[in-house]
């Protein structure tokens, strides 16, 4: 497995996985009703995407950039998503410390996820893991296919 | 003083007092270089945008509208942003609790800040005066002009 710059026709392999997640919604705040053209539109709107590929086959994807313009700009965000088919074997992780060492390489201050739903908990304690903690949670802000409303933790790291 | 849709016509009144406040760099993770073109595609894409107006001058606006998409998408989110010249006269907070009330009254069942400068005292006691709460801040997240990385507020209230 190894992380590449995404490239426009790995669309065609990443948006069945994007469909997937947002279908479930169970991890992601998207529309699962967005078109193709409409969620990689928002998937390829960051300032770097990557994909994670192993034997010719996308098995994930991560965009990272800036958090917020201007003065909020010192600071980087970063998405996530690996497909059902490849989780549990490190895929995230790899992703995780790809973003982690890409934001610091470009003199981030930090990052920050702005919205990890409180019931996903490979996500949290993988990034529990990778040196973030919890800023807070809103309560009850997204509606979650099984659970019903839970909370979306803000979550940050220095760099 | 009243609150009135935003009309197109009234982006030249406006402008002044958005480049202002983001020149200011004290309250506004915007970045200060935007043009005026790039400022109202900001400003002007919300679901719905409204300007303080007295006797034919604009004092100020609000944007609101949906905080996240799909499953984060009855959490509403909005901002704000009055002219120098007309505060500490109640502007704020009319336009605050317009919002407050057009989110309610659309069903939405929170409202969320993402990023209130914590040096910003008028802005931080208008919301808890509203009914807001600091849900956690970022720290050093936000770059301001005068007291360097200070953070951002993530702030909350139930409808």
């Amino acid at each position: 497995m190894h992380i590449r710059d995404y490239d426009d026709a790995d669309w065609d392999s990443f948006w069945p996985i994007f469909r997937e997640i947002t279908a479930a919604q169970e991890t992601y705040p998207y529309d699962p009703n967005w078109t193709s053209e409409q969620a990689k539109d928002v998937w390829t709107s960051p300032d770097h995407v990557v994909v994670a590929e192993e034997d010719g086959a996308v098995l994930g994807s991560a965009g990272m950039g800036a958090n917020r313009p201007g003065p909020g700009a010192h600071v980087a965000t970063a998405s996530f998503m690996v497909g059902s088919a490849a989780r549990g074997r490190g895929v995230g992780r790899a992703l995780g410390e790809y973003v982690v060492g890409w934001a610091r390489e470009l003199g981030y201050a930090a990052m920050q996820f702005n919205a990890v739903v409180e019931t996903n908990d490979a996500a949290v304690h993988l990034w529990q893991d990778l040196g973030f903690e919890i800023i807070g949670t809103v309560p009850e802000a997204y509606e979650h296919a099984r659970h019903g409303r839970v909370g979306l933790h803000v979550m940050y790291r220095r760099l």
